[in-house]
């Protein structure tokens, strides 16, 4: 898909410079507030904005199934997929609950649901009844893959049709774990061991066996891993594939983006695999207590917002750092100077 | 002060077991909210409610000068203290722009300024004029630790008259880090270099200026620091002895505390040195980017909830923390149960 490797413009330099004078003469020590700094001088020369700020907040929960879930390597049954899809649409889960404190714009994509809902707040843009299994075959086809990734791409123009101040992609399919570690693991040639973890909450034996899993189907793709749509297309899933392509049309709009968690920041790693620039796009929102994910952080030379130990997806962790952005503007905009509060500036 | 040495109940231990069982029926792999699920039980069994809630924050920021400021051990004037207590009244710090945000209840306290000012919103409860220098005698007499440890009382009166469901404690002093390390040293049995930092930002040289300094104190004082009252009255600032004050208080009236960073988390252990059943009613905030916070933390075995490199003081990590206390207790009340949302519990 062409418009993948359309260009993506910088976020704007002056606006940055402009942002870090302002920090200088907040009255507090220089870099006391830490990462919060960062955050708002980012943001502003995201936004070519004096005053950054985080009032429409867009979240697209994008939801599909896995035929690897055949392999037992989840600690839930499959059914669950779409059992939390009725759940989002009734209101009920953790992301609910974490978009309503912060009242944000809420959608669910169903992007390849085994079993298809017809729900309001979900929008239909499948590619298909969930992916193939892909310890014996390729997880999708290129047309499949397309149509995913051109799901993520219409989230973003919904975002941006809302006037969204930052878009945030989330996840919900069971056994994605398992496809995110493969594809992490294709990507990053690192052993499956080493990025395999206990998504829903595998046991030491069953993580061995999903790792295995892995190692048997990185095996059986070697030859095909060459490219990151390709590693997408042969391991990933149709919500992985969806936020990739979120990802990328969103820097390619100039549009914040705040990932989430373990899932999330394999799409991101895909996305910058295909289209470098648009990394300077995105805030990470939390380090989650999945396995693999420090690896993933660690090649994209991320720092997220939080570390409270969870590991949910269903964008949770970024929407916990919203709060933490938000504030940062508000401390770049509404705090005194030393020249406004006659504070007298460091030794 | 006998008062402090009065008896402390622990929370709640049948809404703790409560809150547990219902953490296990929310929709959500069990311990996937991480650290949000143990923050809300433990919030159950302070408030005694199966819904707990943070809506009335009470912050106090106690306001003191330092005698020890005339050895150079801050990158700032002392004039700072005073200055920064007109700019929390005038609405400029940050601290303000945090409580603004979560729409709290702040109040400054000027503990000892050494020269007050008299301003909308302070409270006058002072022990002193500042702190003698500890480097060459005692820092406050025990008339003047006993003014201290009453003002942070008061606070916390004040707090529960306004039906507050925590209490946030916080400090300004130009040179408090220096005497909060000299007290962390003395009661952790810590080397002076072990535990002395940059505080508002002193470079290399500046801070084994600062260490040297704390070493000599500890050696003058040595055969008096015999326990927490005694370093804390030898060593200590008025505003770290209202802090110690407010969260034994706090804890036997069974208001829940949320610890700000280093000085604060300094209080906190002179606190539980003092009366070491009050440490089941803490939180911790922000892991400060300070050096010596982290041995603080261990000893107190805290895992604070925020990490953001912040090095501010004035509550800030804790006003920061906030939302994400309130957001844990939201998604505890409102999350729905497996059986309520009809999705398959693991396998």
């Amino acid at each position: 898909m062409q418009r993948l490797f359309l260009p993506i413009a910088p976020p704007d330099a002056g606006f940055h410079r402009r942002a870090l004078d302002r920090q200088a003469q907040l009255t507090k020590p220089p870099g006391s507030l830490g990462m919060l700094e960062n955050l708002a001088v980012r943001l502003a020369a995201m936004q070519r904005r004096d005053d950054p700020r985080l009032e429409r907040i867009h979240i697209s929960i994008f939801a599909a199934d896995h035929g690897i879930a055949a392999e037992g390597v989840s600690a839930f049954p499959q059914a669950v997929t779409t059992e939390m899809v009725k759940n989002f649409a009734a209101g009920g889960a953790a992301a609910n609950v974490l978009a309503r404190r912060i009242d944000a714009r809420f959608e669910v994509v169903d992007v390849g649901l085994l079993n298809p809902v017809e729900l309001p707040g979900v929008i239909s843009q499948r590619a298909g009844a969930g992916t193939e299994n892909f310890k014996i075959g390729q997880a999708m086809t290129s047309a499949q893959l397309d149509i995913a990734l051109r799901a993520g791409m219409a989230a973003v123009d919904r975002a941006l049709a809302g006037r969204a101040d930052i878009f945030i992609g989330g996840e919900m399919g069971i056994a994605n774990t398992c496809s995110a570690s493969a594809v992490a693991a294709a990507l990053l040639a690192l052993p499956a061991e080493d990025i395999t973890g206990a998504g829903t909450g595998l046991n030491r034996e069953q993580i061995l066996h999903k790792a295995a899993v892995i190692r048997q189907a990185l095996h059986r793709h070697r030859q095909q891993l060459t490219a990151p749509l390709a590693v997408l297309q042969r391991l990933g899933g149709f919500e992985i594939a969806a936020l990739a392509g979120a990802y990328i049309g969103a820097a390619q709009q100039a549009l914040p983006v705040l990932v989430d968690g373990f899932i999330s920041s394999v799409a991101a790693l895909v996305a910058v695999g295909i289209n470098p620039d648009c990394q300077a796009w995105f805030f990470f929102g939390h380090r989650s207590g999945e396995k693999g994910h420090g690896r993933v952080l660690d090649a994209l030379a991320a720092e997220p917002i939080l570390q409270l130990g969870m590991r949910l997806g269903e964008a949770s962790g970024a929407l916990m750092a919203v709060p933490v952005l938000q504030t940062a503007c508000l401390l770049h905009n509404e705090m005194a100077t030393f020249a406004q509060a006659r504070v007298s500036a460091g030794l």
